[in-house]
């Protein structure tokens, strides 16, 4: 493990994160509110700590590979949510710190799992920190950092590979800066247009600002204790549109701007992702119907939690813990999906399970002809073995980390099954809201302090995608590296 | 596909049923019962039909491929059911064939799911059958026909493939009829062991027998509406015992036989099975101390119902539904590790656990060092890479199959979350009871017409392991086979 190069990269990021808060301080300022000094306390902190361990870790030998690619990630969201949970503390508005890493692990995890009982009384500067996360974490701080800072080490493509969620990254240009580059400006382009629709709808600025946010990071924190019930249908279309937009891989969104629309539209994952969606709405429209005894109530409804959901936001317009099981079951099994791969959501990915599905669909056939071997193809290209051989794995161990928080949390808190199992699968799949005790109209503030915190880990694995904070914490990746025999 | 062959099994298979139908039939003339009568009708025409459907496919070619093997095994299964329902349905007792057939599917799978809401008022040879069931469905009526019937086929290690449970079949001897005929020797003696056991502990004769089968199928079908709850705690510990020896791998018994007990020991399967079920025991004892204010009452409860967990069994001395939220969160994940490879258990196997588990660690080790390739070993023995891959597609195929079912059975059936998840998972399992609403102390009669054939239709694919029923209904199996060129 190259160690200097890791803690020069986490210095560079937490010197990056002081910069990106001047702009909640900013909104204090505008808004002259008390809390805005915690701000500057944070900012302070965060780039005397950042500049530190950058200068003071300067690498002599810039090889980067997976492994310190992995502890990089982990590291730098880890640190993240640590500084960035100092406002909510500092400010009084979080008292407990366990509260406010939560509340940020959320945040940057795109989860928007929520402990505040009374959103309504935060000040604007901590409100829109708390949804400034989600469009940090969204489209990942260390694509950012290789986005703007020139970094002359090589293998920052282990960092991408580690941050980016989906079993295949993809490189849209030949340099990874470049590509950086692109997915921030089709991120923050995508941002502005939902807010200026949000704008047209009447939605005051601050909250279109605060929406467009929680949507384009795919996370869920609102400002209202009813979330998006409260808003006019136009504007909840708007963000149903948005929530389904942000769970697309970015990669189409690239190739439709150089014109390639036909290959953007070949994308089986996108074909899938929509037909998801459709058979969905459909299916929860028809059973909800006698809630409503209105089409364009239970359409609206259903199609917003739908993509609330799939996307792995979160948002709600009705309480679905109250929908009928057929409707809960889907969006329970919509928790695990997630969106596309290369989007801002989170969960499995249609791509995984896509290609989980044709691999079991090989090994059948492989199982009635032993003699000819069927292989896997995605998106027109045949699928390498390892590419299999991973994501099968992935899922097993997606499974297993569901288990072991759903067994940790039971320990600690003596809900019912189907709050705790949900809780888990939430807060992994980074979605928010969960059933029973921790349905839309709800929170996680009745949670102990335990199992708080690993909801908290569950979060920020799940955004990761398990393996980096598993890496981080085997000894094997701290070990010097083997130099091999001659 | 050679069908003359397949039909021809099954023909054998169903006339075999006629034969084992005559123990109910013995044990209704005893009691003198008019029930009786059912299993005459049923035996003439499971005679009829077996020996028409045998003389009239006399196999030309007798070549038997993966393919014949798992068509033979699954119709063999389907229709075993669609028989063994008859003499429920002509005695009257079950009058619904929808129900009766879900009681024999139950049966037959060893999942001891019931739809009979008054178990007491059953006739003795009706509760026979009930319970051979299940001690029939553990062992497996194709290794019987293997172990009596003079097979002349070639290829019957398909057959035993698509039928035994677990990752990897291993034979014991050489020769596969004697193989079969070792396994039901020695599974013969441990139910007699049993049924000894529980006559000295003072259990009348018939109710003996019948939890032997229970025991040894681990099926889970009394004979009591409060299951093993009113016998005393010496019976409650033996069938506890039984319950884990039953969970065993039975090559594990001949290797003792064989006084190979080191060889026995070396188990990693037989040795992680103890340690899950010490663990279990250990936790829920704590959990549930403050319900039973008494440490013998906890430990023989809580061992009883981790043993009928784990084991897949079904049995029940509490209502474990009330326990904690721990205590039932450890039973539910009980539920899908379920027993050893190579037992009358089902569930997920501990032995793929532990492949997937080891294929976990290696995939993670060959993140970190790209070169080295890290190849799993179990049991002391390299694992085939084809096994791997095939275990943890087993594992997605697994989880889709309980995704659909679940779906399934909300669209048909409203009750909550926990109700009809539990119930899919604890079919598809084959243990029988679940949480909330088909918990311990209720059964499965709630449930709709549809939703009981989706549940009957779970139970047969969960005690094959999906791939036998899954390649009966594609239509790649049935084409005639291809012919290569030269």
């Amino acid at each position: 493990m190259n160690r200097r190069i890791v803690f020069h990269m986490l210095g560079r990021i937490i010197t990056l994160q002081a910069v990106l808060m001047l702009l909640p301080l900013i909104c204090g300022l505008i808004y002259r509110e008390k809390s805005v000094i915690s701000f500057l306390i944070t900012i302070a902190i965060a780039l005397g700590s950042g500049l530190l361990l950058t200068y003071l870790n300067v690498p002599k030998n810039k090889s980067l590979f997976a492994r310190e690619g992995f502890a990089i990630v982990a590291l730098a969201w880890i640190f993240m949510s640590a500084i960035g949970a100092l406002p909510f503390v500092i400010s009084g508005e979080i008292p407990s710190y366990t509260d406010a890493f939560f509340e940020t692990a959320s945040g940057f995890s795109t989860t928007g799992a929520s402990v505040v009982n009374n959103v309504e009384a935060m000040s604007h500067c901590i409100l829109f920190w708390r949804s400034f996360t989600h469009w940090i974490g969204g489209m990942g701080v260390l694509v950012l950092v290789m986005a703007i800072v020139p970094t002359d080490t090589g293998g920052s493509m282990h960092i991408a590979r580690a941050e980016m969620p989906g079993p295949i990254v993809g490189k849209l240009v030949p340099k990874i800066r470049t590509t950086s580059k692109i997915l921030y400006l089709i991120y923050i382009g995508l941002t502005f247009a939902e807010m200026i629709l949000l704008l047209c709808g009447g939605m005051p600025l601050f909250e279109s600002i605060v929406h467009s946010f929680g949507t384009a990071g795919t996370g869920g924190f609102g400002v209202k204790a009813d979330s998006i019930a409260g808003y006019s249908a136009y504007c909840q279309w708007v963000i149903t549109a948005f929530m389904i937009i942000f769970g697309i891989n970015f990669n189409l969104f690239y190739l439709m701007l150089m014109r390639k629309f036909r290959a953007s539209l070949k994308s089986e994952e996108l074909w899938l992702y929509f037909a998801i969606i459709f058979a969905a709405v459909a299916a929860i429209t028809y059973n909800i119907y006698p809630i409503y005894h209105n089409l364009s109530d239970s359409i609206r409804n259903s199609a917003f939690q739908v993509a609330a959901i799939i996307s792995t936001t979160g948002y709600a317009t009705a309480d679905f813990n109250l929908w009928p099981t057929l409707s809960k079951a889907i969006l329970f099994l919509l928790m695990f999906t997630g969106a596309c791969a290369g989007s801002t959501g989170g969960g499995l990915k249609i791509s995984r399970i896509i290609l989980v599905y044709k691999q079991i669909v090989a090994n059948l056939k492989n199982m009635l002809h032993s003699r000819s071997v069927s292989s896997v193809r995605f998106e027109g290209k045949p699928v390498e073995n390892a590419t299999i051989v991973n994501t099968t794995t992935y899922f097993a161990l997606y499974a297993l980390c569901i288990v072991v928080g759903f067994l940790l949390i039971s320990i600690a808190d003596c809900f019912d099954l189907e709050t705790n199992l949900s809780a888990v699968v939430s807060c992994f799949n980074n979605i928010g809201p969960g059933f029973s005790k921790v349905g839309p109209t709800s929170n996680y503030a009745a949670y102990s302090v335990f199992s708080k915190w690993v909801l908290s880990a569950s979060m920020l694995m799940g955004r990761l995608e398990i393996l980096p904070m598993i890496l981080l914490f085997s000894p094997d990746s701290w070990l010097k590296k083997r130099r091999k025999k001659v």
